[in-house]
């Protein structure tokens, strides 16, 4: 199949692999071009503009916010201005706003064009195996023409309805998820940690019995050894997520306080430790207020 | 082993009743004497006091509360006061205060006993299927004796240190970590289905991937079909295990806005949906005030 | 003085009439025309551009939101493609971003002209009876243009920088702490009457004491008697400009617990009683989450 | 009058002061009895026992806590085992729980006495002044017996009902409020500072204006010259207020959020700025936590 991809980061740049490896004919574009050398080694064609990779039979965008996405989308030399077949799809792996799927949900099919939202959950290594989990909103012909390149890279696919937003909607409820799960383990291990309890004791103990999951073990291993350097997602971007979230909040008038926690303790991280740490290193405000290490 | 049981609730009476089916010689109390009766017609022998129980071995407790606890170890007819061999055992699995355990420690050494804390973590019908999890803390030798009999009821158990008080800790840990998973699946699915997504298709997604845990699945399916009655752990029952936690936080000084959260959740659930429910109505909170139902 | 006045609602059109009433040359604009009528009964001239309106020396804008601002000022027939002389100022007394004054100041100074930032504070009556309180900040001369302006509405005139933005985090912050002002009382006045206190008492002893400030006496008496309709300054509103507090803490990278809190209540307003009250029944909320009516 | 004074603290042995100055027959007792020295020599007697102390017409407290007052009147030699005459009147001016004030009201009755709570708001200066406010409550005899007395050390003197405990939830509400109060000050001055605006321009704004009340005025200096030290009500004292109003909030069923948040930040005072610091160093968790002196 012809395909587009636009936005190579460590996300992006792994899930296009998939699928040159695939076989398939891959045009990539990224702002900053060399990052598409290495796919073009492999075999994938660079393109000069966003819309010039759109010019397949679907294209991929995996960008780091709203205002990415609509550069490529909206720009003079964007997606929707490509002059293509009318079966063309647009399928949006980032995680955007739910104000900005709707827009693009409107944008495409006043363009004739197909929009889905399949952002996906997974960190970059998962990327680069393979094993990320997708989740898919759209019409049914359209998922059912992505669900075998999702297949690439994918070890989960999760198809959740018609409309493109549902997907970001439960993407961005996954996230605030995570960031709760991160700030609930941070307010426990501390209080063990203060009442002379080995962290690593309760860890055990949470992950071995009603807490064996994935992201607590992740995380926990790194609030019990504190690193929070380098980032695998950066608390900026967890900001940004949660400020995503808030708007969805407001949108639908829930009132969320584990959210309002959140947030206030991500800002206080980037005002405390600055930008380059982890988002997990939420942890680190919570111990910073115990007074540790003080 | 010449065993004493003190409690004989919902999960009281089934350990104790592992322990009778291990065929140990096993002597129950309870206040109200009548529940003892499954238990006696097992084969049990029942008690007139709790210093009659205390007689064999090792004397468990399972009660609700510290007020419960220092009534049966601290009162005329109570546990310390048995007179009994040097090497006995107090057993508590009760989730009580730091405090007290920090208390009943003291006490026992003071009297020429034991006292190990072994608190447990599942449900009732955990307790039955003999599938809890215990978390054990007390000397060595005493953890020794004990591990036979909590292997009859138990299929976890973690030994935590020494000292009694870190297994009350772990074990507020850990009610606290799955009011936490309450609270943010409440949120998530609120703003999910207020935005117009099944919940149940983010519970899956979820449940599928990064929070596949016994703990989210569980509450994620009451919170889902709204079963907040009859109650598995009462609100009332919450609450007071997060003013358990509270108390800690402020002998650790470590705040925990999360917390906060839950405990005005619960608060409010008690105000507004009375007392019978379980403590995962606090979901129902987060959804009255997202004008759900209005 | 020539003057400019764009923005006629209850507070834009009592300011305007003070000028009308000063004997300066006033020119109106309202988006709906009509609003102009009484103005132009009393002597105004009304425009039929905002351009236009901004022919003076000195153009007033008073609207709500900062999508009308920039509406105004930056259309095809806005205030900065005014054809006018140099030494042209705008005042604008809306409560607007920090970001959006910091536009405004950017945009003005490449256009030749100033730009000064004076939000006010008083609700619509005080504006009527010319007693409210003007904050600005701008460049001194434009300042001491403006005075005696303002002296025609205003009881008291701050002037707090020179930097136009500096005027709307004040404003900002007070607004902020109107809110929490309210949410306090209504904590305090709750937990007052579900203890069996009479609230009246309580707010007398408070405002008699170390409270004795307008903003809780006004408030105290709408809460006591819940009139939360109609509302003085209405709950979308207050959402409006809590969520511009948060974009300055954000930028500021401020956490603000007490403003996630009124976040959170005011969205919890409107979901359960909708758009039409004031502000301060985020009371309502307090009250509802105690079980109150139920 | 025959009057007794227990607790000779800052607050205690000024209002003492005035009872004698006023040419009462004043019978004082403190644990530490030393304190008593400056008062004898103005002509009180130094009681053995606080029973010896209760033998005249009316006794007060002003103790540190609920433990100091159970001490005095509970213990052998306490205020309810004095052998007097049944017109005794025992006024409580202490911070206490409404828990304690009903045991109190209860113990008073059952021997014959009569329980006044007249709790008074103030620092010391203002007690040695003679400027306090009293809120008492009360059988209307009682108080009309006391209000003489509140005369020669108040300003102003509330009758708030027939109950003594709603004196103590009034007392608590208003310690609610100053925190509330200099929370939202901290708030609002910390983003004032981090946006570039002068603390002190914001503070003469608030108070010359909505929020032109002696709290503001007060915490706003100090929160602004950041003085915190020497404390004029110390954090722990501060934290122990907040932990009685979470009782009687907790008992009446009333979810306090703004509550929350100012016990996590005297705990994160307490954690981080030790004990010595003015419980208006919560204002302190505010700044560090936007990176202030990073």
């Amino acid at each position: 199949m012809k395909i587009g991809f636009i936005g190579l980061g460590n996300m992006g740049g792994a899930i296009a692999g998939h699928l040159v490896a695939a076989g398939h004919e891959v045009t990539v574009w990224n702002r900053s071009a060399d990052k598409a050398a290495p796919l073009v080694e492999r075999g994938a064609r660079q393109a000069a503009t966003p819309a010039e990779a759109a010019e397949g039979d679907i294209v991929f965008t995996m960008l780091a916010n709203d205002q990415a996405v609509e550069r490529v989308v909206f720009a003079e030399d964007g997606i929707v201005r490509a002059k293509t077949h009318v079966s063309k799809i647009h399928v949006s792996m980032s995680t955007i706003s739910v104000a900005l799927a709707e827009r693009l949900t409107e944008a495409h099919a006043a363009s004739g064009g197909t929009f889905v939202a399949a952002p996906v959950f997974g960190r970059p290594f998962a990327a680069q195996a393979g094993k990320l989990a997708v989740v898919a909103a759209g019409p049914n012909e359209a998922l059912d023409a992505c669900e075998p390149l999702f297949k690439t890279f994918a070890q989960h696919i999760f198809r959740v309805g018609d409309a493109p937003r549902l997907a970001n909607v439960i993407k961005l409820c996954g996230n605030f998820m995570i960031m709760s799960a991160i700030e609930s383990l941070a307010e426990a291990m501390t209080l063990a940690d203060r009442s002379g309890v080995d962290k690593a004791a309760l860890l055990n103990v949470l992950t071995s019995t009603l807490f064996a999951a994935p992201i607590f073990k992740t995380y926990g291993e790194i609030i019990l050894h504190e690193e929070f350097e380098p980032a695998g997602f950066a608390a900026p971007l967890g900001l940004k997520d949660m400020n995503l979230v808030d708007a969805a909040a407001q949108s639908a008038r829930v009132p969320m306080p584990f959210l309002g926690v959140v947030r206030e303790h991500l800002l206080a991280t980037l005002a405390r430790h600055g930008d380059a740490v982890d988002w997990s290193a939420i942890a680190k405000i919570v111990s910073d207020n115990s007074g540790a290490g003080r």
